[in-house]
């Protein structure tokens, strides 16, 4: 069964390796990996003159309506939050209606990390909240990341791994991967009607 | 028509009368607003026991649904990029094969504008290519977010509008989304199906 394997990890410098470590770990729970670099079995044939942005956006897509799960890579990304491409792919596949895993290489509270981010930018408003600079809120609702990623996996029947990795090592340690893709395989295989 | 208000915008000190604005906005040029801040017409049953974090979630897909498309707020948010949650937004309404429009107050590259966020951290590879200080590989097609967010934009039928606005005024002044609403409303209108 085809699981689509969201994240930054195909920003890293050896992102082929990376995609076939993954891959290996979903083979061993009896899952196919497919990773955003990977090529269609069969591309259609109004893309070969469009834009390269444009064929891989296409070709990400394609490959999602394809999967029967995402797991996605929610280590924060160039920010306190995960990387947004990786965050489009899950409201995509959560519109799909199926089930999406997320993992993380940060297990503090969204709320903590962000207010981390600003500093001391991040102050209390009135009513005790936390704001940023321009009196933006900071959510804080205990979840891992903004509440739409939270949520969309609790409701897809998906689940969330988090684990507190230093700061050298969260593009490196798999083991809230290897939870994540066990977690996916007991959902997906014993599905009684895998699409 | 519906048209869904995505973005950070609900974070902002005076997030009601922000939506307020931008529905009127919407009004004027002959489409209904719809804020991620108003109720449902008719909520679940079974929500009312579930956290606040999973209603507010369910009640912005379910408003995303019974939209005709997404008008998204893509100035980016605590980092180089746009705010996660309405890239969740995007992603979803991206699934349902509805228009999505974009407007963003930063007109930068997002290649540059990420340079700018990573300071001296951000290197050229040997092959030319900007890289942060992990080796991470930092986008260079020339658009104005991560591919996955311009290229559904494009493909989804819909328009992105950018304007180059001071910082100080990015949460207030409304011109590219104003333009942006003008070509909602174009596209929408003259649609021969309105969902």
């Amino acid at each position: 069964m085809r699981v689509y394997l969201a994240g930054p990890d195909v920003f890293l410098p050896a992102a082929e390796a990376r995609a076939a470590v993954l891959k290996s770990i979903c083979t061993r729970h009896g899952l196919q990996g497919v990773s955003p670099l990977d090529p269609l079995d069969e591309e259609p044939e109004g893309w070969s003159g469009l834009p390269e942005a444009q064929r891989i956006a296409l070709r990400n897509e394609a490959h999602i309506s394809r999967s029967a799960a995402l797991i996605a890579n929610l280590t924060p990304f160039r920010g306190p939050s995960a990387d947004v491409g990786t965050v489009f792919e899950i409201g995509y596949m959560r519109a799909l209606g199926r089930p999406v895993f997320g993992w993380s290489n940060s297990a503090a509270p969204f709320n903590e990390r962000t207010r981390a981010f600003l500093g001391a930018a991040a102050v209390r408003g009135p009513d005790g909240a936390w704001l940023d600079h321009e009196g933006m809120l900071i959510e804080a609702f205990g979840l891992s990341d903004n509440l739409m990623i939270d949520a969309a996996i609790l409701a897809s029947g998906g689940e969330l791994f988090t684990a507190a990795v230093e700061q050298a090592s969260r593009w490196t340690d798999l083991a809230a991967f290897q939870r994540c893709v066990a977690a996916a395989a007991r959902k997906l295989l014993s599905s009684p009607s895998p699409p």
